[in-house]
């Protein structure tokens, strides 16, 4: 896992952007920048953006659209989907903590994206989870991974998305956070208005794991699985009555590219590794 | 089923509201008004409107919002969610063929919304997929219903909506239309734009049936079951290669409310009986 230096400022969007940048930061960000909005990355070729626009229209929960590149090529300007922008002084080649490289459809060792990037890549932020885990701290409900300093538990799922294009036979990935049954409501109620980043759960309790498809919820797809949640009998007695609470993910734009088996070299963040834009929730709660 | 009388003029969106508001239609509307934008509607206690907004918002494929009542109580004056008005001259109370009425989360035998409508009701306008079938018509691909005068077939499936609020449990209602499998591709394009009234399909082919989990492709839940296409052995030689084809569907809010098991009383058109609006599809397409 690896801690970021004490010494580093980590305290804004800006601050975290600079610090991926100068490579100093390399860890998951679930916790820092506390409310400033956290983003997911996906590059594209040109030719896939127009489909791209539309599954995440279609597909909003998991996959809410908060800016692109204003052209092909650009990795700097950005045109916000937001009603002020997502951020300022970006370079979306550099300002995430880690990277995944996709060509043919396969991950490739490389994390280089200022290698890889072209004059036709068109670069999208899709919205995070960890966007609205200072909310909850504030309500008392700090999640569970944020207490241990891990990244969160990422599992895909059997729900299908709406398909777009090229984008078909996608399923939905989902984040998950522990809460005590009789929290649920007050959690649903916290991260209901920040529906630029996934907004309130899509499914909650044991049930919903085989409701969703989750093969193994001791073993996430992505991230860290959660401790003292490896399955319902693992608890001690001061864990009782946690149940998973599972929220649209904004890696569901990987799978969905692993599914549609793009051609081209295709970029993204390494799941849980996210930038941190200038917005702060409470800016853009419940537009 | 019974037919509309010949001499009625269906041709545009005001002439068949005006028929159904004279009592004189009373039928499905596949096929009539073509190219004129159909709307489903719910009408709900004010005080389940935010959720509801909400739900739309998360699952915008089966819950495309066209326009709502400007305040409480309004069924002639709506506030469009379309860049131009979706119907002027319009009474929700009136303007659909068939109605159907919930009280308590039962469907009551009544079908007078004038009598139940109250000053606390909020009316909602959904797309609804009959409005691209003259542009399916137009590239040759005539659905199979229209040409049979009959409604579309309807299914409940097991895809999970993302919950709202009290919105819950609910799972997506789709359309079938059936199409040669050498034609999914085209009748996916000439519908991909209609993003007001459900875009193009959720799925396709004789796998998504229990992808889907429709229960039996023989038996809607609502509308006319596809004739020939009962299952998979019955086609003769000339529909061989048929295929079923699903889209979202905007009855999926009437089983959401049955899900959710609103209280009060809630009113919706009868499926497949809908308001046909002033707006005409290449008005709005792609937007």
């Amino acid at each position: 896992m690896g801690e970021p230096l004490p010494s580093l400022d980590l305290s804004t969007g800006l601050s975290v952007r600079l610090a991926a940048r100068s490579k100093a930061l390399t860890t998951q960000t679930s916790g820092l920048a506390p409310s400033y909005l956290q983003a997911n990355l996906l590059v594209l070729p040109s030719r896939y953006a127009p489909d791209f626009r539309l599954l995440c229209a279609r597909n909003p929960v998991p996959c809410p659209l908060l800016a692109e590149s204003t052209s092909p090529g650009a990795f700097s300007e950005l045109t916000s989907h937001l009603p002020l922008a997502a951020a300022r002084d970006v370079d979306l080649r550099h300002d995430f903590p880690r990277y995944r490289i996709y060509r043919e459809g396969k991950i490739v060792e490389k994390e280089d994206l200022e290698a890889e990037w072209t004059d036709d890549h068109v670069g999208f932020l899709i919205g995070c989870s960890y966007s609205f885990e200072a909310a909850l701290a504030g309500q008392g409900l700090v999640p569970r991974q944020v207490l241990h300093g891990r990244n969160v538990p990422m599992y895909r799922t059997t729900v299908p998305l709406c398909p777009a294009g090229v984008f078909t036979e996608a399923t939905m990935v989902v984040s998950m956070r522990p809460y005590l049954i009789e929290d649920v409501e007050r959690v649903r109620d916290v991260t209901r208005g920040f529906v630029a980043t996934h907004g309130e759960p899509i499914d909650w309790g044991w049930d919903a794991v085989s409701r969703l498809g989750i093969n193994d919820i001791t073993t996430p797809e992505w991230g860290e699985k959660a401790l003292r949640l490896d399955r319902q009998g693992d608890f001690d007695e001061t864990e009782e009555g946690y149940v998973p609470v599972f929220w649209g993910c904004g890696v569901t734009p990987q799978n969905a590219v692993l599914a549609a088996n793009l051609e081209g070299t295709v970029m993204a963040h390494a799941p849980g590794h996210m930038m941190v834009c200038d917005v702060q929730g409470h800016q853009i709660c419940g537009l």
